[in-house]
């Protein structure tokens, strides 16, 4: 992929972090299917089923610990 | 997402941690499937699937993972 | 949840450590679906399909791995 | 579970801990369905199910993984 | 296989990590399964499944984990 | 099993851990199913099947996390 999509892992702040998570959930989506007219068909079939919206839950968990851990878990206030 | 929802990884303690590791569960749902309505419906559906409430524990287990280690696993005590 | 179910990760050793994670796990499903009647009736569901419990298995897995992380994997003999 | 089935983590070897990885795996299948008798019944169901020994060999990875950093990946010649 | 495809895990950024995550997931494919026919042939399957593509999301985010981890998080202005 | 299989998690290089990580995949299939005959069998049906596939490229990431951080990532330029 030519565009720069993903500068860096760190954030700002856990929720920034977490929208990254989602962000490069996503990404991996459009490598695999790079038609957008395929993606925005399959869109309303995993939006409106639980166990997809489940497995996409999955994927942000697996995106997230990658993130938090880039960022030392935004160590603030860490014990 | 304008509103602000998570402010940090740290909690006061253990089950603190899991309850918010249930959030985070939770709102990669809300991200992904923005509709109220929606995501409503699809409520009873997997509430009463067995095998939707364990892909829904795997998540959770998956972010209580980091929590806890944001956490430094609530180290009172660690050996 | 109003309950104290999680005072700590500390474990006596790795075996009660094991069942801290089936306890964790379980505990996922309690909080997405509160109702104990519904909870019953899945029960014998997962209980006798061998993907479910392979499911179930991978949950407890996951949530061992952070529980034998917090208690440095009692590390008595260690190398 | 009243049996003393888990002594500890280290093993003598890397083999010996995929071994204790396999047992592990199994036991959670055991304390969430104790019926022997069920246990047996399922056992050619999912032995003969690609998509369950896949599943299968999944929960071993992630018990390995834990089994692995308990011994520090059997340390001897390690870079 | 006799091929090197794979050099390292360092990359010079982490879109490049994340590039190589989806590499990685890719040639599990083309161990598993050698023939150039059959995995053409299964390609417009999982890439017009929602379900395989979240599937296949899970396993780069897994990859990257590891490519991460490899790259100290690109730590460029880590905090 | 009486043979030895796994000498050691150490590799010369990234991708013949890569190549130890399909094994130890692999291996788990075979405890579990210890019949050459059935898992002849079962081949062509994942072979063939995008979702088994996958399926077993999460095994094979799981256990390269693994063997990657057991040889520390291949240190060699390491950042």
């Amino acid at each position: 992929m030519a565009d720069v999509w993903l500068e860096s892992l760190q954030t700002v702040d856990a929720q920034a972090g977490y929208e990254l998570a989602i962000k490069l959930s996503r990404m991996a989506i459009k490598y695999t299917q790079p038609s957008d007219e395929i993606r925005a068909r399959l869109r309303p079939v995993y939006g409106e089923s639980a166990d997809s919206l489940i497995a996409s839950s999955q994927v942000i968990a697996t995106h997230f610990q990658t993130v938090a851990a880039a960022n030392n878990y935004w160590q603030h206030g860490r014990v």
